[in-house]
């Protein structure tokens, strides 16, 4: 067994104070000691590109690909856009993805997080980005299903939860996560 | 009744041979009289970014929103990339549906086609495209579902169609698509 | 232009005090006068089987068949089951996609509400239902989306609405499903 | 480590000579010998409804909740109707989860089959169903997907293959998925 596991973590919306950058921020701090973070850049993937791959792969890939393949584990924490993934998380798994035969995301667990101001808590991106993570063969935490609702209201200014309910509810998740993590990383 | 009515073209794949390319430009040629089309650019946008939207609108995404917004009606010919929508569509979706309260595709009627190499035929990015349309408030046509497998060899070098039976069919949806438009577009 | 239009109704919870029951019938009453509703029994209809097509088609089938084939429209209202579709709703749709090339769903017009106790509001029902509806070539209402959250204390004890911005909303949809009905009804 | 494991087979098809019966017979014998598996009835199952759960629970409602939770994994196998789940393994679906808090589906590992004659091979009802097991909290199996197409030819009158590549490839989901049970099951 490794210990710790280090767990990419990926946030799909690109604002500075974003609230899916507080969350997944909060979970990383509840996390158990099984766990380590490494935040990936994807604010600066060029959109993937088959004529591009065929050329001469962007730095940007590389390196992207390269911190993917040195982790165990991803966690996604990701707004909804248009009742879907936002597009510059969705450019990440396909940039991952890629070349052909060599994808850095296989096997890994993953799990999924979203966050929306709607009580509907990003149900539709959250479950789109299931469906891709089938094609990339991550298993995927199931419960507890994270769609978190009425996110602008969470924190306070120190980025502390206002509510010890939800505080809990983001400790099972990273809890679960954790326990996941060890069952099914890297035995493939 | 507007007659013919503009009909903007977007393609999921940013290839220069694209068989989604191809694809749309043989359903071009095929339309009914009253359809005019224009293939919009989506490549050059910048990912949507809140932040960025706050400073100064980037003069990609103001070109983008007028294009949208002359257009009557909107074509997707899209691939699948890991089941689901390509970034580069997924980013001018959310481009185009801001800022809040002035997206610029609510009410266009829309077709959706996808076309993927292997006999699914891109049906899991189709779905996960209808879902976003269903929060752009777009009409959608429902029938003939497009989910076009085998696009790799549908068309000779000269962009034909090798087989008259694909022909027939691609025919049947844009002519569908036309009057779709027709019963759906402007009166909202 | 016919007018009223025959609405049925289909309800996805077989519970006599459904709130989903009674969100249909405070839809029906809060209608526009060019829309006549008639509620249909599917809680009777045998599991679809093409065995037992192929021997005698059950009375309740075509019973229900001819009762949609009479509709000029369909408003589904339904809860939530496991993140889906309930069957007893779903196998209403089965049953009436049949005989193969007979379909009674064919051209109608839908609207789909989902109620649910959760803050999520049957999003994952609403958009499975949705994705059945484009096979059926129904055309669906886009907006304004129904996903209501907390039904279980949105009605008093006569059915009435407690909050008048719920009621709004009630009408909202069902005015713009009449609209709809306006536009894309039987012109195929 | 459990050895053998009991595999429920539920399919979703009440055909007698049904090709998903016949694939799921095919998975069956090829599977390897950690497994065991047991057919399970779903056919005769009421319809779930709250009320009748609140009289007098059906009796073949707890027989099939013993059957399932005897059982250690889960394995589907069924075609697409209408795009989505049948009505038939919905239901199944819905009985086993109840009645609240005491779901028999928890923690159990799943593999999704589906099979189809079109090329698509069921892929709307295979994620259709991946989205309910989320929330019954079933660790599923990612790859191989088995969207299993022009199911009607695959069988000649034994129920033999008629083909070495698809057997190799039924073969390897079976594999996979007593690899997958070994890892996931009961230890939650």
């Amino acid at each position: 067994m490794k210990n710790p596991y280090e767990v990419a973590v990926l946030v799909g919306s690109l604002r500075k104070d974003s609230v899916n950058r507080k969350a997944a921020t909060a979970l990383v701090r509840l996390a158990p000691s099984n766990l380590k973070f490494r935040f990936l850049e994807i604010g600066d993937l060029p959109f993937f590109n088959e004529d591009v791959e065929a050329r001469e792969t962007p730095a940007e890939w590389l390196r992207f690909r390269e911190e993917l393949s040195a982790s165990d584990a991803v966690l996604f924490v990701t707004p909804e856009y248009n009742r879907s993934v936002p597009a510059v998380l969705k450019n990440a798994i396909d940039v991952g993805s890629r070349p052909y035969g060599a994808s850095s995301w296989a096997k890994k667990p993953a799990a999924v997080v979203s966050v929306s101001p709607s009580g509907i808590g990003g149900f539709g991106a959250n479950h789109h980005l299931r469906q891709s993570l089938v094609f990339l063969d991550m298993p995927v935490l199931q419960q507890p299903e994270a769609y978190i609702g009425g996110g602008w209201d969470m924190f306070d200014e120190q980025g502390e939860f206002k509510s010890d309910d939800t505080r809990a509810f983001f400790k099972s998740i990273i809890d679960a996560f954790g326990d996941w993590i060890e069952r099914t990383a890297g035995t493939s």
